[in-house]
């Protein structure tokens, strides 16, 4: 049997670790992570990737593109921290990024045209979708009819987790065993997570559901009794 | 009535800027012109689009992106000169640049939303569609619904020379007084176009069959018999 070539987008977060974790145990080639550089406040998420992609021993690459302006995460205000994420009726977040994700999957496609890659594999999951129009399934099946017309490949975009909300993608992980201690999920880019920022609330929010302790350090004390050390459900 | 607000992808070559002369006697507000820089062997046609945007008295952005590799225009080889483009067959051409247009159209939708613009407009035609598939109408369609899911705007990708062959644009842009004398089309950064690559040699089939005069320069003679000069068509 012939292995399918694919990349990997990865941005070191746990939704991306986690659907390279999966990827990991299926029958993909896995020729390249590629991460991107668009102007975000730091880099350590990148550092991250490339952690990962040493942990699964895969060549990482980074992509070095003009500041996608426009959003908090890049040249607009601050990060928003302490949010009540529970009440959200925003139809788009302060943090999402103008058409990120079309960017990423458009200057992905060119570089898997280098090679035989027809798989583009990614973390896009259903919390995200909910304010980010650009990770939702028909943004994702319409990228991917669009880069087969460009292209005349026969592109997918494999989405593992795109009905998967946090606490799922948590499961999924601990259970692909994903190396979690790696990534770096905050909009900030301290020592440790800040916890307040909305990427942080919704990740410890989600391993408090699981019952496992976020392996990674925080600035501020986080709640976890009932749960489980990480290193235990690792073992 | 209200100006419909609109970006231009402008390369500088006639097609573009044909669009460009086209979208100036429409109902478009023009925001703004866009070039990109991709790894191209030469940015003199990113001059000329910075001195065509000033004969329209339009703002010029010059957007820097990593190197698009794998194409004869960028990293690839030479330029191919000398082919003869009356029996070709395949499929792809040697300067197709893997997935140019989605990247430059998304970009072009990043920057789009940081104001009111809602149609990107560009020279894409009958021509390059042959051995282009990102100029082609499909795609393009497919493009514009894809942006619209990934920024939830109402984009629309206008194409006014999508129906043109070469001759056709040529006469379009006398018609339409473009400036024609300031456009360069070589995929060589000479002081003269070489006449000779397969940009120049459809361009100057096309001002024959037109029967006018190229006003640009050539580095190579050219059979200008029959026609008529550029400054008496245009005055």
């Amino acid at each position: 049997m012939i292995n399918k070539c694919a990349l990997i987008l990865l941005s070191g977060g746990l939704d991306s670790v986690t659907a390279l974790a999966w990827a990991s145990r299926q029958d993909f080639a896995l020729e390249e992570t590629l991460s991107f550089v668009y102007g975000q406040r730091h880099t350590r998420e990148i550092d991250s990737a490339a952690a990962v992609a040493a942990y699964y021993g895969l060549p990482h690459r980074v992509i070095s593109l003009t500041t996608i302006e426009g959003s908090r995460l890049t040249n607009l205000g601050g990060i928003p921290q302490g949010r009540d994420l529970t009440s959200l009726t925003e139809t788009i977040a302060p943090t999402y990024v103008p058409n990120r994700n079309l960017i990423l999957l458009a200057h992905a496609g060119a570089r898997a045209l280098l090679g035989e890659v027809a798989y583009l594999i990614g973390g896009w999951n259903a919390a995200d979708a909910l304010n980010y129009p650009d990770c939702r399934d028909d943004f994702l099946a319409s990228a991917q009819q669009t880069l087969r017309l460009a292209t005349l490949r026969e592109f997918t975009i494999v989405r593992p987790l795109i009905q998967d909300d946090k606490p799922a993608i948590v499961r999924r992980a601990l259970d692909l065993r994903a190396p979690l201690h790696l990534t770096w999920t905050c909009y900030l880019g301290d020592e440790q997570a800040c916890g307040k920022c909305d990427a942080c609330q919704l990740r410890i929010a989600a391993f408090q559901q699981v019952g496992v302790i976020d392996p990674i350090p925080y600035a501020i004390s986080i709640d976890w009794s009932g749960c489980q050390p990480y290193t235990e459900i690792t073992a």
